[in-house]
């Protein structure tokens, strides 16, 4: 049961808004309804958004809560006079003393993503999915030297999700390649692998835990048996240790947690840093 | 060249710290350095952050920007008083008057992710995105009616970056099937999406900027060719049309952009809206 609504209100996409709301009502320990109220960008669907803010706060009998990031002073205005609300404005509070400290006035320009099919910047971007994906899992050794990032540990110790999310979120080509029991017995990392060295960062994973997420694939298999799993960590964490490769433990991590961890070990060229 | 250093500081990944920063400094027309430093979680890590931020002052001879997120108030001390820099503090800002509006105290609690090993929704979201990975490129048919959105398009448009993308951030299981010329002659959708149908949408794209994309992958083939693209895209557009099923224009939008809308759309009953 929710017992009051959150609207996050922005002129682009919202996602701004969203983890600037979310990451205060982290802080709180309630669970409020949420409402995006994407791409308000015009007097008009500022209105909209006021009626719709009023109503719930009629209906609910208590303040809802606005995060907003809109850039367009209008449609700002509009909602700050009429909502019956809690405003957060994002813009509002940082941008004004920036504004001074800089020196310069702002530009009002909504959203981070201006036509993206002449971004260079989104371009490299896909390219690094498409790029991860054509690497995912060891499925190819071609333009290695181009990788940004490989990935190594046992399977399901977490390098798919990672991978993509580097690319995704940080546009770096990301490889991953499993540790697999035929590297054990030759005690040897891939042969892919050894001229890329200095990119390699392996991930780990407790035992016990990947027996669970492996059993959920493939219930009472060897591959999925305490044994096994454990086994596997054991050599390649060993193999690991031999290879001086940097690694973590993925256990109780999040993909947003170990790729942090892995670009301030890496520190990949071609991010600043 | 650069003319003054931004820090984005964090007791977590420095991801709020980062879309935070970035979006304020999205409204000026100037390329400062950028600095993250995450898991900044003591006093003693906070004084190392006054010791850069001052060094870096110093050096440039301008103040430092410092974007910050920190929910401990002794490491957030450590560093109000000690940089001579500009602080924007996100919480400090924002959490004492919610404090008061909501009638509680904030809890203090670092960062966004706590074990994730024990969260129904991480695992959703990990579930989701080897959903979306499963199902990209229409590569199974298998389980079509767990899907909470299928998209179509011809090849290049956007799909596979969008679907990873709503797995990702979103949790929500995505699918995605070509439409080729097989199925322009048939003049209807792939056989296993007519019971579906509801969950479909669809990705379109300017013709002359397909044949860009198509021609940095295979160029001078009949595949990249302007005609054919032109071709492709009408069969593409008359289809949809024909089957009434919901689309945009992906050539000058972001992945962000795309899976804004196509949430707002489907509003999928799984995200609460």
């Amino acid at each position: 049961m929710h017992t009051r609504t959150v609207f996050f209100v922005s002129d682009g996409t919202g996602i701004t808004a969203e983890t600037f709301g979310n990451a205060i009502l982290a802080q709180f320990e309630f669970k409020p309804r949420h409402v995006r109220l994407p791409f308000i960008d015009s007097v008009d669907k500022a209105h909209q958004v006021v009626r719709q803010v009023n109503h719930t706060a009629e209906v609910e009998g208590r303040k809802p809560v606005v995060f907003t990031t809109l850039v367009n002073v209008e449609v700002l205005q509009v909602i700050e006079e009429g909502c019956k609300a809690m405003l957060l404005d994002m813009f509002g509070t940082f941008v004004r003393p920036l504004e001074i400290e800089l020196g310069m006035k702002s530009s009002h320009r909504v959203g981070r993503f201006a036509d993206v099919s002449k971004s260079q910047e989104y371009h490299d971007r896909i390219e690094a999915i498409n790029y991860s994906l054509a690497h995912d899992d060891g499925q190819s050794n071609r333009d290695l030297e181009q990788a940004d990032v490989i990935l190594v540990g046992v399977s399901r110790s977490g390098k798919t999700p990672t991978s993509l999310y580097l690319a995704m979120q940080h546009g770096l080509k990301a490889a991953n390649y499993p540790l697999i029991p035929e590297d054990f017995e030759r005690r040897q990392l891939p042969a892919a692998l050894t001229a890329q060295r200095q990119k390699i960062f392996g991930l780990s994973i407790l035992p016990e835990r990947l027996c669970e997420i492996r059993n959920e694939r493939r219930p009472n298999s060897k591959y999925a048996s305490l044994e096994n799993c454990r086994m596997e960590v054991a050599e390649a964490e060993a193999m690991m240790r031999r290879e001086g490769i940097r690694w973590l433990s993925t256990t109780t991590k999040s993909i947003e947690e170990i790729a942090t961890t892995i670009l301030q070990e890496i520190r990949p060229e071609r991010l600043e840093y």
